[in-house]
Formats: C-alpha cells, sequence, structure tokens
C-alpha cells in the first residue's frame, strides 16, 4: 500500500494547488488549456468541489418566450439552455411558440417537499410493531428534532412502512428554496437521535440505516412517483387545431392516435411513464441553472395526459418528482447564477417559479417531439441540425 | 399571433446574432458578464446548440488513481468530474483508493448496441402476423437498407415483439464510438423504407412510427434493462478486510447485511434496481466528456452483487444501458475534447474505454457510499464537505 | 339481432333451470355426469353463481401439522389445499415439518384494510386543487356516509393522490371478517354521493369513475405493494442447522447465496419481488376455503427476507397485500365451510387467525421449495411425484 | 424431535388411508361431511394431490354463447365457470352476448412456449463471457438433450442474459397441449447436464440453479410480459356504437374517455397493465378446466387497446403471458374433464383452442365491466347480484 501512496493526486482547496493539479495532469500529457483559462476562483467553487481544476464549459442557448400562467411563474420566460445535443434547443423553443401562439400554459404545484426514509431494523415482528405505535404519537418529539437543525425546514408529514422486522419512516420536509437533501439528512439524523433517546425499547433496535434505499435519492422508484419527492408539477395547454396544423403540421386526432399507441407501448415496455424526453430539458436547464443533473434519475417521470379538447387538443405533463432548488447547490456559482437571474429566479423565494418554469419547459419539449414525430420529420431534423446547423426558425 | 411575432428572439448563429442576444437578454435586466466571457465562438458549437448566448460553466474536480483491468482500460486514470455538489468528487475519490489499494477492480462489456424500435400497426391481426413472418428471414434487406446510411454502423440483431395489432421491431446497432441515436434514426428510417418498398401487404399497415416509445430513449424503462440500449458493463473487486477496516472503517458482515436491507427496501419501494447512487457519477462524468446528461435517465440503473470472498468482500456494480460515446455529440467541443484527453479516450477507438472507465467509477462510488453509510459517518460528511471545505484526503 | 337470442342458454335459478340447461349442455354432445351428480342444490348456491349447472371438483390434500405462533392463530394446524398439480401438498408439508422442528412460525398482521380509490376529475388544475384542499377536513361528512351503508365496516384512512386535474381519493376501511371489496364499493359510493352534495365546486368535476384502476382490484400493482390492500403479514421462523441438514438436505450458506442470487435474478427480470412460489399455497387455501382464487393476482407477492441467524436461518416472509375473509364470498357453502372448520376459521371473528394460516403456509412453501432447489432435486421430485405418486414421507 | 413426530397426519394414497385422514380430521372436531361424500377415487386423483381426504366443490356456471374466429376456435361457445363470486358469471355472459351481438371476435395466437431460465454463476467475468460465447452456437447438444427427455417437447429458442458473473440461459419450448413446466424441468435439466459434460470451461460454474427467479414461474414479471411465457393471445372486436348504447348503456365518447383516464390510473399506480380484471374469468376458467389457478399470477396481465372505430368502439386484449393446457395436471380429472367437452377442448390437439377461448372470455368480461363502470350501474349490480340473486338476464 505504500507505494500506492506515491501517486496520489495533489490535495487541497488554494489557488497553488489548483495549479499543482493542473501542472499534474499535463506532465500526463493532456493539454488543458480551456479548462484552465480564465477560471472560477478556487475561493468561488469552495463548498461545490474537491480537487478543483478549472471548469468545463458547455454552451448556452436561449429559447423562447414562454408563456406560463402559473401560481408563481408569470408572464413570458426566455430559458437557458445548457446542452452539446444540437437540435435541442430548437425543438424545445417551437414547442414554447406552440404554447404561446395557444394562449400560454397553465402551471400548478400539487406537492412539495423532500424526502429522508431510515430504515428501523428490530429483534422480533413485535417489537417492531411496538415500535410503530410508540411513534405514531410522537409527532412533537420530531418537530422539536428538527427546529434543532434547521431555520428554513419543517417537517410535512410522517409515513410508516412495515416490512417484517424492518420499519421505513419516510419524514417529508418543506425545505424552502433548497432542493434540500442536506437540510433533510441533518434533521432527519436528529429526529432518529432523538427518538433513540425517547423510545424505552431502543434495545430492540437491531440496526439502523440513516439513508435506506427505500428513500430513494439518486434513481427512479415508483414510491417517490406515487408520494412524490421533491415537487410535483402539472402544466397544460390547450392547442388550437389551427396552431397543430400550422406550427406542428398535424392534428388532433393524428396526435392522439399516437400517444395512444406510445402509451401503450410504453406500457409494454415497462417504461417509467408515458412521457417522451423530459429528460432533455430536465438535464438542460439544471445544468444551466446550477441545480444537480444527477437528479434527471428521478425527476425524468413525466406522466402524458392528452385528450379531445373544444376546438383542439389537451396537452397536459405532469411531473411527479421534480427536485429543484434556488439557492445552495450550484446555485450562486456566476453562469448558473446568471442564468437563473434570466429566470428572474435567482436566489429566495423562488423556488415555486422556477419549478413551473421547468414543468413548462417540460411541456413544450413533449409538444414538440409529438409534432415532429407526428408530422413525420423527426429524422430530417435530427439530421440537419445535428450535424449542420439549426433550423431557420431556431 | 402577429403581435406574438414581435417578441421573439434574434435569430441565426453569426457572431453578430450571439452579440444581439446577448444584448436582448441584459435590456431584460440580466447580467450575464460570466455567460458571455471569454466563449466559445459560434463555429466552434455550431453543430451542438441554437440561439448561442455564452457558456455555462461547472467545476470540474480530479479523481483518482482509479486502477482498472478492463479489456479496453488498463491501468490508473485520473477521472475528470464535473458537478457543483459538494463531497461528490471526495466521495469518489475514497472509493477510488479503496479499489486502488485491493488492487484495482476488474471491468468487462457483456453487450454493445443502439436501438431503435419502430412501430407498425396493422388494419387486422391476420396482417399483423403476416408482416411478422414475412421479416423474419428479411436480415438482407435490413443490411442493405443499412449500408445505405452509415459506414460506422451495423444492424447487430433484430428482434420483434407482437402486441396485437402492433408490431414493434427492435433493431439493434454496433454504432462504433458514438452513442448513436442519430445514426440509428437514420438506418432505421432507411431500413423502414426499404421493408415498406418490398413488402406486398404494406397496405395494411395504419400507422407507422418510427420512434415509439418501445425505443425507449431518455427514460428508463425494463427492456433496457433487460435486453440493454448502449452498453452492458459490470465492475468487480474483492475488497480485502484490512482496507475495509482502514479506509471504511467498516467490515465485511456489516456491509453485507446493510446491502441485503438496502436490496429488500429497494424492491420494496420499486426503485429500478438496487444501486446507491451511480447517477452522481455518470452525471459528472457526462457533463465533463460531452456525453449527453439527459441519458442519465436511462444510463442509472445498476445493479449490485455483494457476496462474502475470502478473506473480504466481493463488489460488483452492472450498468445495464449505459449511453456513451467518444466521437459525435459534444466530445469534440474544446473542455469536453481535454477531458476525454485526460482518460486517454478522446475521439474513434475510445468507447469501449469510456465505458469501462464510467463503470468503475460508479463501482468507486457505490463501495465509498457504503462505506460512508455503514460507518454512520454519512451525515457528518455531507455537512463538513457540502457546507465548508474539502476533507483533508481527498 | 333476433335470430341470435333464439340461441341463448334456459335462464333462472331454480331447480328446474338447472336441469334445463344439464340438458341444454348434454344435447350438445357433452356428458356432464360429474359435475351434475350429487351437486350442491341451487338454493344453496344462490347468491355465488348464476346459470348454475352442477359444480366443479377439487381433490382436497391435508398437510400439518403447522405450528403458528401468531397473535390470533396460535398452535397446530392441519392446512386443507384444493389443488390438482401433483407434488404441491407433499412439498408444502415438507416446509410444515421444517417449521415444526424449528419450534414453530411467528405470524404477525401489520396493516388490515379494503381500499377503493374513487377517481374526480375536474375542469381545471385550479379546481382539483381546490377540491383537495376542500376534502382535507371532511372526515365527519365520510364517516356519517360509510355508517349509512355498514354496520361492520369503517373508514381507516384517507389517502389523496393528485394527477393533474384528476384527484383519486383511496378510501381503507376495515371490513371485519369480510374480504370487503362489496362493502368498500357500497360505502364509498355513498361517500362520493354525500361529497358530491356537499361540495360547492361539483360543477367543475368533468367525470367521476367509482372504479378507477387506481384501486387496483384484481391486478398486481405498486401501490398495493406499499400501502397494502387487505392484510400485510409477515412470517419468520429461525431454522437450526441440523434441521436444515437432516429435513432439506442443505445449508445456511448455500441457502443465503441461492437467496441473493435469486434476488438478484428477480430484479433483473423485473419480477413483483424476490419470492418463489407463494401463489401455490394461496390458490390451493383460496379454493379450498371460498376464498376468490383471482385475489391471487393481488395476493400472490411474497417478500422474502433471509439471514445468517444464531446457530442457522432466520427465513421471513411478507405478503403486503393479501386479501382474505371468513364470512361472505364463497365462505359459507358446504365444502369450503367445512375447509375453514378444519382450521377453526368459519365465521365471524376469523379473519385475522385465516390471514395468519395463510402466511404460514407461504413460508412453508418457501422453505420447502428454497430447500428442494439447494439440495438439487427438485426436477426429481416434480418428476415423481407428479406422474406417479407421493413420496413416501408426504 | 421424537414427540413431535407422534402427531403427524396418516399416510399413504390408499383408500384406507384416505378413511384414516377424514377419521383423523373429525376426531379433531371439524365435521366433513361434503368434503368426503361421493368422492373421486383415490386412484382417480393419484398425480394430482397427497394425504387427499375427499373434493372441494366449486359451483359452475355457464355463460354463452361466445362468438370467436379464432385459428383454432371457430363457432360459438358456452363457457363453464367455476367460482363463488356472485354476478362473475352474469357479467361475462353480458359481454358475451355484446361479443355475439358485434359479429363476434378475432383470437390470434402470437407466441407459444414455455420457459424454463437457469442461471450459471461463474468464478470471474471473463468466465461468464467466455461460456455465453461457447453456447452461442451449441443448439445441437441442446436439442440432442432435449430429445432424450420429451418426445412431445421441442425447444424453441435460446435467450441469454449476462448480469455480471451471472449467465441466464432462458430455454424456450414448444409444448404440445401441456402447459409444459414438468416437461420443460426436465428438458432443461437434461440440457443443462449436457451442457456441463460439454463445456470445456464448466470448473469456473461456481453455482449453477435450475430454477432461478429469471424463470420466473407463479408470480409477475416483467420479462414474461415482454418475451412472453406460455402463449400471447390477443382478441379483438369492432362493438357497433347501437349495440353500446343497447346492451351496455354507453357510447364511443364515453368509454374511450374511462379508457384514458384509466390507463393513466394504471400508470400513476404501478399496475401490471392497463385491463380491468382478467384475473376473474381465468380464475374462474383454469378451476373449471383442470389449469392450475396459482397460474393466475402470471397469466392476468392483460394489455387494452381500445380505439374509435368506424361506427364504433375497437376492442382488443392481450395477454401476453397465458399458461394453459388440455393435457397434463388436472385436466383428465373428472369434472375437469367434463368441463373441457363442454368447450370441445379436452386432450391432445386443443390447447391452441383452449388458449382462444379463454382470451375471448377475458375481453367479454373487460368489455362487460367497461359497460358497467361507464354507465354507473355498478355498485348496484354488485350489490343486487352479489347478495341476492341473479339479474333477470344473466
Amino acid at each position: 500500500m505504500g507505494s500506492y501512496e506515491t501517486r496520489r493526486l495533489p490535495r487541497g482547496g488554494e489557488e497553488k494547488d489548483v495549479l499543482q493539479r493542473q501542472l499534474f495532469v499535463e506532465e500526463r500529457g493532456a493539454g488543458i488549456a480551456w479548462i484552465k483559462r480564465d477560471p472560477y476562483s478556487p475561493e468561488t467553487v469552495k463548498g461545490n468541489i474537491e480537487n478543483y481544476i478549472g471548469t468545463a464549459r458547455l454552451p448556452i442557448g436561449l429559447a423562447g418566450p414562454l408563456l406560463i400562467h402559473g401560481d408563481h411563474a408569470r408572464g413570458e420566460f426566455y430559458v437557458p439552455l445548457a446542452t452539446t445535443e444540437g437540435s435541442l434547443v430548437a425543438s424545445y423553443n417551437r414547442g414554447m411558440r406552440v404554447i404561446g401562439e395557444s394562449g400560454g400554459c397553465r402551471v400548478k404545484i400539487f406537492e412539495d417537499h423532500m424526502q429522508r426514509a431510515p430504515m428501523f431494523r428490530f429483534s422480533s415482528l413485535a417489537e417492531a410493531e411496538k415500535f410503530t405505535r410508540w411513534l405514531a404519537d410522537k409527532r412533537e418529539i420530531m418537530d422539536a428534532a428538527v427546529s434543532k437543525t434547521t431555520s428554513h425546514g419543517r417537517l410535512s408529514d410522517v409515513d410508516i412502512f412495515n416490512l417484517g422486522r424492518n420499519v421505513y419512516v419516510r419524514f417529508g420536509f418543506h425545505t424552502g428554496d433548497a432542493a434540500g437533501q442536506n437540510m433533510v439528512n441533518l434533521a432527519t439524523s436528529q429526529v432518529c437521535r432523538d427518538i433513540a433517546e425517547s423510545y424505552p425499547g431502543w434495545d430492540a433496535v437491531e440496526s439502523f440505516n440513516l439513508a435506506s434505499k427505500f428513500c430513494s435519492d439518486k434513481k427512479y422508484s415508483q414510491i417517490n412517483v406515487l408520494k412524490s419527492r421533491g415537487k410535483k408539477v402539472t402544466a397544460e395547454v390547450e392547442i388550437p387545431e389551427g396552431v397543430l396544423r400550422e406550427r406542428l403540421r398535424t392534428t388532433t386526432a393524428v396526435v392522439l392516435d399516437n400517444f395512444l399507441s406510445g402509451t401503450l407501448s410504453a406500457i409494454y415496455a415497462g417504461c417509467v411513464s408515458n412521457g417522451f424526453h423530459a429528460a432533455n430539458g430536465i438535464a438542460a436547464l439544471f445544468i444551466a441553472c446550477g441545480n444537480d443533473a444527477a437528479n434527471v434519475a428521478e425527476s425524468h417521470v413525466d406522466i402524458l395526459d392528452l385528450r379531445p379538447a373544444e376546438g383542439g387538443l389537451y396537452f397536459a405533463a405532469t411531473l411527479p418528482s421534480l427536485i429543484v432548488g434556488t439557492v445552495g447547490g450550484g446555485t450562486s456559482l456566476p453562469t448558473q447564477g446568471e442564468c437563473l437571474d434570466i429566470l428572474g429566479c435567482r436566489g429566495a423565494g423562488n423556488a415555486g417559479k422556477f419549478a413551473e418554469i421547468v414543468a413548462a419547459v417540460v411541456l413544450a419539449g413533449e409538444i414538440s417531439l409529438v409534432g415532429a414525430i407526428t408530422s413525420d420529420e423527426w429524422v430530417g431534423a435530427h439530421e440537419k441540425l445535428g450535424r449542420n446547423r439549426p433550423r431557420e426558425d431556431a
């Protein structure tokens, strides 16, 4: 193990350490001129990265205007999308135009809380049941514990699930404008510590896991679809037949037939839902706005509801488990903060607004794709845009 | 609709268009000094973005060395991770150290093909069956069609699924070093066109969908887990008990108990798999190396297999549906190409190597997290690292 | 349509109608001597069947003793299993013997309620939200409605799920000793009627569905696994190493390795859970005891938890969604009532006891199968028993 | 353990053993007059049960005529349904009448094979890959092995799945008119034995499992939905608007709206599919006709496809994994054989016909239920029929 040590990277978070690491990389043969060019200062990225060597850059395209009638987001928005996938901005732009010409989309947040679900394993079924009963009316203990660790967070709900000797307690928290995973970890940890002190039968706990996979962080799960983790948001629009024909070169009847076939395909294939490509818009927004791209795993579920409407097509997208924040994480980094500024979403008081914008963006992307698919231009668009240049109307 | 037009963004991909859009944003009140600072030239990002206004920047941290014994990746690697989530690089770094002190990890690619699954809907069950039978021995037609559209791609397999009047044909392609979705779209489109011309019963096709949700692109699905989409890769290591104790402050017995509980939690919660947080490492690598972060949705499934081994712990991670490329997409952009250089993975001939590195990185992250969870330091680590500064040993 | 009428079956539920239908069948060429032999009287089966023609018969095998330490079932039970699958009774019998020689199994019911989840669809997202809020404190209206329709049933919990314009209200009821689907339909229908009368915004309800698939009746669903429908029951036992070796010719280490592999196989294949063949025992008990065999679809989920224990193997089976009753349905038919009698479970006051027995039987079956699989005698057992005769020790 | 022995049941399969067991039960206080009344002889049930004590009886109701245009089932059928759930026969009868008045349903079998998927675990990833490659062209060995064990069965396809060190080989067999699980066990066992002898690297097999959960027998799994296990069958009908109105008191528009809502509910709840209650008809037919009711777990998945059709409603039901047989299992028992006779399905040559009938019956049940739900009479029907007597038109 000794010799292994000698090969380790230079450590530390000072300017000189960054330079040493850059040198270390270059000595091994890789040129990193762009990565180290005009970088964020080590001070700037202190809480966001370790072993810093410079910055990765992704081009930002602007799409819009996107007309939203939400409870928090109201008016027209221009949306910064950071991506390297050609045609993506153009496609979302097209959907936004359809939304605009349809009079805008309505958006609403139905749930808003971040969860952590520790597991308590007991020495017997009887002890598991005893604990479950004891816990039922201990909300006071829990609220007190939470208030020790956070002034922004608040316990919203407690849901208990038994699986034999295992008791899962799914704590939900209002986390203000932060995505809130860290806040929730700390608060749940304190709650569990205080439960441990208060519960007379604690000796029967054989093992305890603060972060059981029941949570389930950074991965898709049915429980998060059903009970939400983060925010549950729906965006909807009614697209007049004329707009469908002119902008998307399709019709309500054709779209509905495609939607039904697609939904059955999704069921048959075991897809998470019947959405098209929510991940595209979400990833581009998350990267631009300093939200965690790993949460695409959880947030990409999109349940579509399309119906005939008077004079056109009803089109709704629900994101049951959208994890976003406008404070914390990468939100205050330079370009990230600027992108939030473009949306009018930087800092405290804006998480709801940002969530509504994300849902509206996803809606735009789904509309655009269904148009492309049903107008049979899809492959062409990918080819022309992806390999050469944006279309005229991007 | 007329007045709506007037509010539209300046279009075009020339330098002056970019400037006009930057001005457009600034006039609306958002400062974008960092976004437009020393940017990629419009020419550089031409095929990757539309409505370009500048670049988003994410800090890159370097983790490693990561010792890999793969078929393509062999030796020690230093891994650039682009993320804004504090503690992530430190955590992966810790896992890589464990792997190194355990003698390195073995990695193997078991499947390697990109799919597209068009749907043909027929006017009757009998016609659906007739087509299914006709198609069974038409490989020649298909191969010829593919060769019209690509010199790099090659049809690897054709799998037919019936759902009543719907026939799904799941075409698999070897796509060389590209992730390959565009190549596969074009090739499948041509195959379908040639099938349409050759099949005598084509009049019975009521609708055709090149991109049915059966594919299933940009979203998790069970079919992609089962039959793979992209690459199926496994990374494994045997961790000596001493390394477990010293580096992770845990033991084989404790880890295995946690693993079993976690696996049951995952089944009970309806998780995609029993992995921990593969999405973290994958997203950070994808962003750094110009791969599409939206594919985290598909690629984040990670099936863990932990067992007792002689003198320690066997730890394996399988990514059944990892979508990566080293050509195309964002791989040739400046910082992205440099990050691929750091891994020795830029350009043609390196997709297999890159896939093996991704799997090894995921393995490192899972090892580190299981260590953190079972050594009960998890919350502390998040708090200290995320809010203040990297740990000494990052 | 006229001529179609003439071919219809004789109707009616009187003795003479039964005879006419038997004649109708025989005239068409089918002999039904056994079906009509010494039948249940039409009066006996009045509420259980329409167009009655006689009885189907399945052989009953008796397995046991099964030693149970439950909250309701206590002592040794002999279990009637109605099946036509050779080796099934012998296999369950073997598992029961293992349980007995291990000192019996402990069983506990963790949840106990039957659900119905109507869907209310609103004319807008805002109306959906308004209704959700209004409903939050209307428990009094609901309880009053329930009491109009049932004296046995009681509303236990109300859980609200939003999906855009759709509001699903999942009502849970304690249904006494009946499986309770009918009771729950009536009560929920009344609750919805009273909600309709009380809610000032009812005009905004565009459609209402008492039995949305969200329920989800007669089919497996993740929500019923997570939140239970019917009873959630766990049975567990610790099997001494000596019993494992002597009765199952296997060892704790071999079983645990098989269990882990099997659990990963189940995750990979997209199985409902990691259980083996709970459906076998459940179907045989349901048929014998007048419970609805169609509920095998919902009830067959079985989550296994196997661990090393001191001196042997810990083995637990959880049935998250077991639907059983000892009153109503087919429970009071002649042979069905007798089978319940054999278990001491006929009639009111016995549903909990019966549920515990079902879970213990499932546990026995899982133990037996894991033994057979890991002792490599599985194929042989099937062949010998299924095609020839029971083994000596059945 | 000694005293435990003394309490054991009388063993053996002779007449006298049956009587002794009956006595044993009666001495413990349970009356079993109906169970032991005029029983099947022990000889009759020899291969179907162990520890026989008499017969369970379920009332059979006859529904029909059911007009089928299949490849195997052609003409009108009267269908024996064994159930204890009041209103079930009446409901299916109503659906059959709708089918008849719509001109009958078309049915087609798209896949027909039974699977067994053993798992081979290797000592390294490299060995797993080596075996996978070796196996690719060993069809000859496999076919030869199969022919040693069965004259009716034939290997239809071999599908290989890798999960790290685990290799799953999913063998599909045509099993003639038997459901075929036993045949497939024996054949697969022999194949594996011959593989073991032929494969030069067999020493690298660390464990082998003939019946891994990947199969997946007696439980729902996505792989069996996707790739079928047993038979994949679709039944479809076009219902004229007049029939919808007259018989079901509903309309195409209302049904389609309900169907769409129901499908989204099913996705949201994590249901296996968007079907209603296929388990009801399948269980009743399986019990009546000597098929294994435990297979309801696998067979109950039903994917519905409803669309507007010219002059009415297109209604299709696909059962992707229907496990049926007309020989073996309980098919030759007295009442079971008679029920198969009523359908003209007894014995060899009839499994396809029986499968088509099952699919048509499921279709009838789905049509009837959707009618009941959308005509708002559902609760009433359950109450009146279930608690009192059949409706006039049953």
